[in-house]
């Protein structure tokens, strides 16, 4: 099943800000059976929606929108709208109760541009959004045979209203009968090539209702196993044996058994441990610390990071021996290790990770070129250490040995 | 002038990567007097491409796509542009010099995946790729009226090729005998409709050559001055007049006279006066150290930091003072004080940064809700510190306490 996303915004054609709506929708709808099969960025203009709307609709039984819906443009988009659907604008008391609701929220004072914002074409089914002022609003052509869901362009209240109900109400309007299973392995240290080779017989003798979606990001593959089958006992029973056999054949690489990013997945084993982390980053440049921060409730578990840029640092903060700096130079073994070991006993903190290395453009030598990496990894237990060769511009580096460096962690625990 | 961008890849519609390739071009070309009518993100399959392509070339005079050049999909999209642009594969022993290039100096052995990336339509005009292997194509239709850029799709290569002179050959190509001007002024202190209102005589004066366009970002704005014209002399005599009366109304608001990130400005600034910067993190949690290192050449300033999420790390590493912490709490104003001037002196920088905030979702109190962050600028004339209120989730509070910060060591130097 294809469908197409449609976002509306001037601010996109300006490069002003950038997409991630697409990828959120087509993350969310790919579980259920759905393939995204383009992509339109149009302006905030009636005639460049309109225009992008029919070819869409024409094409795709689901289409979905976002943006155009603020309290300075909405008008345009719900004009546009109704000239396809039909309808007309109407108050709506639940979608003015709740942006009520949103304005106390943010301590802020009703204007009327906001209000117009409860206003909604009788032509849509109304669904909520509990996380901004314009609601989401699901629109059928007559025939009953395509779905438009126009939603709101702020990333944060798009994927709270997919999470909130416009996914699973898509699943059920287009497939009711149908179950639908997912189950998500984490898996690490193997290519995504050797992970398919070691699954190939489990692969060719999958019933037809099951099926393994690869989805590698630098250092760690994503593999989820969906099921569709309209015989629910039947589906459950062949979606857990072929997550037995998955279990059986990867076991040695799978690192989680639920789709959780990383740092979360860190955070809650340490949590889990009641262990306190660390980082003491210098080529990372606090970019390990930034990415668990991001994650809220990071500081129940996160003391602190020494950002240990300058040698200086490394030996007055972090207590390197300067003698192993001299020898070793900064991008060394030894020299993550007591930077490892160092933040965690001077910050107080059971585990921690550390990072040395070259991320470029400068600085590479014809032994040490760029993308040359140690990090570390310090538990309770010892200290761990890892030399990387990491591809790409510097920030590919960072962002790289910053995933290494939280995956040594995460195998040492 | 408007031109569509077509984005080929099914990484993008899987939602597996972000497209930043459009806006990246969009920004580059507007200076230029471009207007992006349209973006597409297609799969890389034949009949999506073409169809893409004739689509867009029929409206624009110009189509640029990125993407679909890898070396396992090129064939594809080489196969679908000579469908419509004509000519076939040929041998360019300059592109493959540049493959060679790349090669060697990645380390890696050529296979003949890559050797195929030197087979080139012979429709098309080669602009060589220095950043990488596939080069672009420039192609145009039979009567010349327009013109279609086929780029690799990673990113460095698109801003990497644009830089290095496919934006200035759209310029010459499309408008051979015009002179084309712009200056940028970095501008904070100052809505974007407070700034406008300040301009407003000065833009009603403006002459027709003549367009000042508004840029903001949070905390920023930039203003770019454009000017377009075929009379070079006059040109440039009512663009410096304009500038100079931009220079006169706006002065106590520009930080800045050229279009450059504001971690490079700050940099800059700091290098120019031989100064060293240490950061001193709570609710940012180490985004200030990582935006600072992911410039390259950072380590000529920047010392490192200290990510004090604890209130242990804030007493023990940056000796901030635990009755302080007690009385007034860690989101105050003398304790963000005493992490900026802890942090210079520990870690023997000149100049500092220092934040201490609620980020969100948790931690808010009627008295200091979510977004209230402390920032503090130490230089050795002495610190400044000041109280703001961030709108958004946690990201945008920590990104915008962030550029605050930033700013404020900026606005102290």
């Amino acid at each position: 099943m294809k469908f197409s996303i449609i976002i509306i915004g001037d601010e996109l054609l300006l490069g002003q800000v950038t997409d991630t709506n697409s990828g959120e929708i087509a993350r969310a709808l790919a579980p259920f059976g759905w393939q995204t099969g383009e992509i339109a960025t149009v302006a905030d203009d009636e005639d460049a929606i309109r225009e992008a709307v029919n070819r869409a609709i024409e094409r795709y039984p689901l289409v979905i929108t976002t943006g155009g819906l603020g309290p300075t443009k909405d008008d345009i988009t719900k004009r546009t709208l109704m000239s396809i659907f039909g309808g007309h604008l109407e108050f709506d008391p639940a979608v003015f109760e709740n942006i009520k609701v949103i304005f106390a929220k943010r301590g802020l004072e009703l204007n009327s541009l906001t209000k117009n914002q409860a206003l909604v074409p009788t032509s849509c089914r109304v669904l909520q959004n509990h996380f901004g002022t314009a609601p989401a609003m699901w629109f059928e052509t007559n025939d009953k045979a395509r779905v438009l869901i126009s939603m709101p362009g702020v990333p944060f209240e798009t994927a709270g209203l997919l999470r909130d109900g416009v996914v699973s109400e898509i699943a059920r309007r287009f497939q009711p009968d149908v179950t639908i299973l997912h189950k998500t392995y984490i898996i690490t240290g193997i290519t995504e090539s050797a992970l398919a080779e070691l699954l190939a017989e489990t692969e060719t003798d999958l019933d037809p209702s099951l099926h393994f979606a690869y989805l590698p990001t630098p250092g760690l593959i994503r593999l989820r196993i969906d099921g569709k089958d309209t015989d629910d006992a039947r589906l459950r029973r062949m979606h857990a044996e072929a997550c037995e056999s998955v279990e059986r054949v990867a076991r040695d690489f799978i690192i989680a058994r639920e789709d959780v990013p990383l740092e979360q997945l860190l955070l809650d084993n340490l949590a889990n441990r009641n262990f306190k982390l660390a980082t003491a980053e210098s080529c990372t440049g606090g970019n390990i610390a930034h990415r668990l921060t991001l994650r809220s409730g990071a500081s129940n578990v996160f003391v602190g990071s020494v950002v240990s840029y300058a040698n200086e640092v490394k030996e007055g903060t972090l207590g390197v021996n300067p003698a192993d700096i001299a020898a070793y130079g900064a991008v060394s073994e030894t020299v993550v290790r007591q930077m490892a070991e160092g933040v965690a006993t001077r910050l107080g903190a059971d585990c921690s990770v550390a990072t040395s290395g070259i991320a470029g453009p400068d600085g590479g030598t014809p032994d040490k070129p760029v993308g040359t990496v140690w990090v570390a990894a310090h538990t309770p237990t010892g200290t761990v250490t890892r030399l990387l060769h990491c591809p790409g511009n510097r920030s590919r580096v960072i962002d790289r040995a910053s995933t290494e460096a939280m995956l040594l962690l995460l195998k040492s625990l």
